[in-house]
């Protein structure tokens, strides 16, 4: 059976939803937390995993009060919830300056630096309360300057003194580590990316910039337990949720998988082994896993979460609205039309974002910054109106 | 250079928005709506490619009165604009029964039966109104009765008589054409289809059944010029808008491709040959083309778009907010941070999900069912409580 009764006699699902198990969540905050404390680094969660008021709330009951984001319209809509600390880990368009600017006044916001053009215009802001980070690229090849060419953090640290910025660290993102398959490769790529972003602090300063505080990010290197020698900072925001990734990468055990979208049963064929649920693409995203033997799948049954295991049927494939369960093997004789799917997804932040409003076991809906009208009405100006829609 | 500047002067631009060329999607209908005509077929385009009442208006003008949906949200937001002719083209959930009854009391609703037990779950509804169709599977496997299993054909129409229930035609959607990868392999696997469907179709009179009417989908195979013998109506979506798969499979030409997604340009590589923009997975999907020598993109920019080719430089990598464009031999000197790409999607219905408004080239905001609260208000209950939300 893929109904998990005991999770939703109460709740009344019609459609896809994206729940949330609270107490779950609470674990995986508070793991966060203490791991951090034990290391002595400050714990500084991207938020752009669940982009909830009402999560974000829960990581304040642990005393957490700075956050990552990775939008200007992201930085925009926590600040309105209160959060007057936050780092936009994303190099913003500069059609976003005037924003950026605005949010500056009224919280301590940080942005990032990584090239000497980028310095000029950060500058240009001439926005005292801006905190600077540099972009350290430590071999993923998306943002940021090269580690290992001491040159040019040369040039941009004598670029943002002359220009009187003050930087106040040096910033990562690990992205190599989702491409590892195991925990050990995990913590071989993250020690690497940490003693890279070591050797950019020491080139930097050098160079003559002071205090340069190390933030880096991601899950899984901070999950495993990885290496934060050096390190004062961590920024890891998938931890919050978990998914079937970072099962498979050993950041987490099935049973810390906080969410699953419940998709009904539409149709069964087990002539063909498979179970047909209203989960396609716009409910879970296209993100997939290549599981040990080659397949590619979009998520795993649970039918007992959120207790049991995530070694469930397989997602194997997506349609817009449609997905398919191969049921072969699990028990297919149990499954009926009507009965509701937990699937546990592959991508727990894009998932996520498909779902505009979240629903706890409890019965609660948390909204997200895509419902309302300030995810929209602060982003999209037309010139010549003055409205702002 | 990526920025368009002809196209994007006049609009502010200034995070990922997805742009709609009103007067290629105006020639897009009208050229469907010919080829409709040309072939004595009723057109009942698939609205889940667009979701927009603004749209939607636009079919109108060419005289178009019925459409098709794929969940009972969007038969609700369309019969809130007006169209009172609408195929649900989903097994949707028993959950939203009531629903479904509620929608068929004020418009003409049809809907699909997929076994005999669906017979029996639409005749219990007493809707007298409902138009009923019998999903047949020409082969993709998804959903429907298998177009050779001539024994439950037989079956399920004598059910639909025993039960009362009129059935008005069969119904397919030969997903098979997008695993093609040109017009010729469409054509064929087209024709399969429609042999199968007439195949089903006989066997369903055979059995008692009359006046069936047959009704296919899919862009490729009607865009591609594929036979319509015996078919009585279509029932595409994709082509209002087109995108890179439908160009690879030969359903249209670059020029025909009426959206794209206007990204900010963030940062610039030449050494790396990569040009960064804010363009990721929530804002264009992680649908991916495979192109001629086996590399998986995510879009295309077209510099010149709306006019120019399809050819541009393409998105190699995607995360969530962040996409790589891989300009090494795109001259790549020539781009700069604070450009515009105009990316060419791979599928359109997945990209422009991912956004609540389109902008048109006039400047003008086309809402989707996304906004405002008749998407979620109609959809989300929680049980025990009176209020819907």
């Amino acid at each position: 059976v893929l109904r998990s009764s005991e999770l939703l006699g109460h709740l009344d699902i019609e459609r896809p939803t994206f729940l949330v198990d609270r107490e779950r969540v609470a674990r995986n905050i508070q793991r966060m937390v203490e791991r951090a404390a034990a290391a002595d680094v400050v714990l500084r969660p991207h938020f752009k995993t669940h982009r909830s008021h009402a999560i974000g709330r829960w990581f304040r009951e642990f005393g957490i009060d700075g956050i990552t984001v990775s939008s200007v319209e992201m930085a925009r809509y926590f600040s309105d919830d209160g959060w007057d600390d936050i780092t936009l880990a994303f190099p913003f368009p500069l059609q976003q300056l005037p924003r950026v600017a605005e949010i500056s006044e009224h919280i301590r916001l940080g942005v990032m630096v990584h090239s000497t053009s980028s310095v000029d215009v950060i500058a240009s802001l001439r926005a005292p309360g801006l905190r600077v980070w540099i972009k350290i690229d430590t071999g993923y090849k998306r943002v940021g300057l090269d580690w290992d060419d001491d040159e040019t953090l040369e040039a941009v640290a004598r670029r943002a003194s002359d220009r009187g910025l003050e930087v106040v660290g040096v910033l990562t993102h690990n992205g190599l580590v989702y491409q590892e398959r195991s925990r050990e490769g995990v913590l071989r790529v993250h020690r690497e990316s940490v003693e890279r972003i070591r050797h950019a602090r020491d080139v930097l300063m050098a160079a003559g910039l002071d205090d340069i505080t190390v933030s880096i990010g991601d899950t899984p290197g901070t999950s495993a337990g990885g290496t934060l020698e050096g390190v004062n900072e961590i920024r890891p925001g998938n931890f919050v949720f978990y998914d079937l990734t970072q099962a498979a990468l050993g950041s987490c055990s099935a049973d810390e998988i906080a969410v699953a979208v419940a998709c009904p049963v539409v149709a069964v064929y087990p002539h063909r082994g498979h179970t047909v649920i209203q989960g396609g693409a716009v409910h879970l995203s296209l993100d997939a896993l290549e599981t040990g033997d080659g397949e590619r799948i979009y998520g795993r049954v649970n039918p007992e979460w959120p207790a049991g295991a995530g070694d469930g049927a397989p997602l194997i494939r997506l349609s817009q609205e449609h997905g398919i369960v191969r049921t072969g093997g699990h028990g297919a004789q149990n499954i009926e039309v009507g009965d509701i799917a937990c699937v546990l997804p592959v991508h727990a932040c894009l998932a996520s974002n498909m779902h505009d409003r979240y629903l706890t076991l409890d019965g609660e809906w948390l909204d997200t910054m895509d419902v309302g009208d300030r995810g929209h009405c602060t982003t999209l100006r037309f010139r010549g109106s003055s409205d702002e829609r």
